[in-house]
């Protein structure tokens, strides 16, 4: 309809630093006091600002005021909203990672993963059986947005059933895998595993800084997020490979009654970002200024995995989910998960989210996993300031019996 | 918490069309065959490329790769996902076109006002009276999207009521006052008027390009986007201005929990666009290149709205509605509205619909909008080659006493 859309992603490598204000430069340094509150309740993914600084102009993308103004991105795809550029940079990165099939699936984009959570229960409900909203469920400890995205707005279409390992109702559902898991990292199958059942494979985790990659997923519907991929979380940018083509039409209307689409502008620097690391995922491509993306996060969770460990080891209260050696296509290497949560455990009777409350450390308690609260949720995707108080303060913390 | 999502927002002359792709040149010429389908079903708002191509590179945003990671804008302010910029280039604008009241109030912003819609019906219903969702109404002709939106998901919460006019029903109830309305540019106030009654001011055509400034508007919540104030749709920002914090709070939530926050460069892109149009208002701070945008945008709808009215005034088979002089204080001038949209009517008993997809001219019914298939809503603010190429068509049909 109109080529005014058209992504217009460039370096613009002449109008570098010289025009950007000069207190961006400081901006990763938070300068924390001593007594700070350490929020690691979030996942905000901050630890790869390091990365992207480091590239300074590298990716910059700029916008004219002309372009994109129209809703349409593309009027003759099925998913009219998105841009050709991210289509083509999503389809390149899973080919690059080895970490989904493309190939036979419709792309649909949405304003980060948990708009695409709605727009699939949306597409998987029945709009007939409006008596009998369809059941969600996932196994815990799951997400903790599962059951508020689903029911926050009461809908008559869906409704949140809980954990997977107890559902046992006859007829249509769905279930929530998340692989690797968030809260606790570990690669999941389904499990109800009835015949009616409709999966949807959250993979927002499945890249080669948190995992070993075992090989290209290839289920019905795979939801992922560039907030979590690459730590752009402001961009509020996701991706659904949807082999279905009447489901991906009846997500993308989702979107279009949601939201009219998504940001052009988010689109299109996810576009660049993807290209970027893409390239430095490549031998001939690389610059040679730019780390491999994926070995360089792998390489920062690994030591922040390790500093933990190392303290927990030593430290009779808390205990760590063990991850085993598996062999990643993608680095050519046998390793170990670093997923981007700690899922630490108290080995006492104690609410762990409150324990470290007190020591200024905010964590997500194991309850919003549908899970115990002797369970906490922790980030390790903050800034390194966070993360190296948020360590030297654990050290400080014992169990009762040796003072806490 | 994080100063680095602060916008980088800046001018960037030096660097600007040696680095565009020669092709974005010719992005608004579509060289449209003589029996193209000209969709004015939409109200996609690409006449004011025209404006923006002519300012270069004046309002250009770059986007370096480690801008803008965090899920957080602003963690202190109520609407925490707001870029404190977009917070100040929204009152400023208001304050000098002076169309809405900005003091005591709160600025939220969606994704598109779409989603704002849905965060006020979330945040006015009663999530303890589920039996019982609250309706919702609006006086027909009503937005299309009115009906879709509240019930696309079948919320317990909220449930479309259709016409205001009939609604009689005792309780609460939220009704939506659009003003100047969609689709017939009719200033509106409320029609129920009952004492339960919450009122959602619509005033996404409140601009001096559509209709007279006639005062600020100060009504408890009001909404607005960017795609009818400055023509980019593309970008998916919308603000409401909300006087209750309480209405405010669970609004953010809506959004947190749909979004997780809006597009952080979508929002810095706005803020820089709001910025500009702002200054071309300004005798003091406009450069001479920067025409008036609101007077850009009244004189090109004033001259789509004369040879559409001259064509209608000797064609027995259409009529429009008329608008009374008013005076406007954003111009000082004495001016008629010039609606978004004509909301064209057939004096025969045809579907006139269809009659216009006949001609290749997709318009949308007046059924969608609660109202009769004689009417039609059709965009004024599509390019100026479909514009002409529609009122080039529209001369050539006739009633069907003279032949159609």
């Amino acid at each position: 309809m109109c080529g005014s859309d058209q992504a217009i992603v460039i370096k613009c490598s002449k109008c570098s630093s010289g025009v950007l204000p000069e207190d961006t430069e400081n901006n990763s340094r938070l300068n924390l006091p001593a007594d700070a509150i350490i929020n690691l309740d979030h996942g905000d993914p901050t630890m790869y600002e390091s990365y992207w600084r480091k590239l300074g102009n590298m990716c910059t993308v700029m916008f004219t005021g002309y372009q994109s103004l129209s809703y349409f991105a593309n009027p003759k795809n099925l998913c009219w909203f998105l841009e050709p550029k991210l289509e083509e940079e999503i389809k390149k990165l899973h080919n690059v990672v080895g970490n989904a099939t493309v190939e036979g699936y419709h792309i649909v984009v949405g304003t980060g993963s948990s708009q695409l959570i709605q727009a699939v229960l949306y597409a998987l409900s029945d709009p007939l059986n409006e008596a009998n909203p369809i059941s969600v469920v996932s196994a815990t400890p799951y997400y903790s947005s599962y059951s508020e995205v689903t029911d926050f707005v009461r809908s008559g279409l869906y409704k949140w059933a809980g954990d997977a390992h107890n559902f046992d109702k006859d007829g249509p559902y769905i279930e929530m895998v998340t692989s690797p898991n968030n809260p606790d990292g570990v690669i999941r199958e389904p499990v109800v595993n009835k015949a009616q059942g409709m999966l949807v494979h959250d993979l927002a985790y499945y890249w080669p800084q948190y995992t070993p990659i075992t090989g290209p997923a290839d289920y019905d519907i795979m939801l992922f997020t560039v907030s979590k991929c690459t730590g752009h979380a402001g961009s509020r940018i996701g991706w659904a490979l949807v082999r279905d083509i009447n489901v991906a039409r009846k997500m993308v209307k989702f979107i279009e009654i949601n939201t009219i689409g998504v940001s052009k502008e988010a689109q299109q620097r996810a576009a660049k970002i993807l290209e970027v690391i893409s390239d430095s995922c490549s031998q001939t491509v690389r610059p040679p200024e730019l780390d491999n993306f994926f070995e360089y996060g792998q390489h920062l969770l690994t030591e922040r995995w390790k500093k933990l460990k190392d303290l927990v080891e030593f430290n009779e209260l808390f205990t760590l989910p063990k991850f085993p050696l598996q062999y990643c296509n993608f680095t050519g290497d046998f390793t170990e998960a670093h997923p981007a949560f700690a899922w630490m455990k108290c080995e006492e009777e104690v609410d762990c989210e409150k324990l470290f409350r007190g020591h200024k450390i905010l964590t997500r308690s194991g309850k919003r996993f549908g899970s115990d609260p002797k369970y906490v949720r922790i980030s390790m995707m903050s800034r390194d300031e966070e993360f190296d108080l948020f360590v030297q303060r654990l050290s400080s913390i014992h169990g009762i019996a040796n003072g806490n």
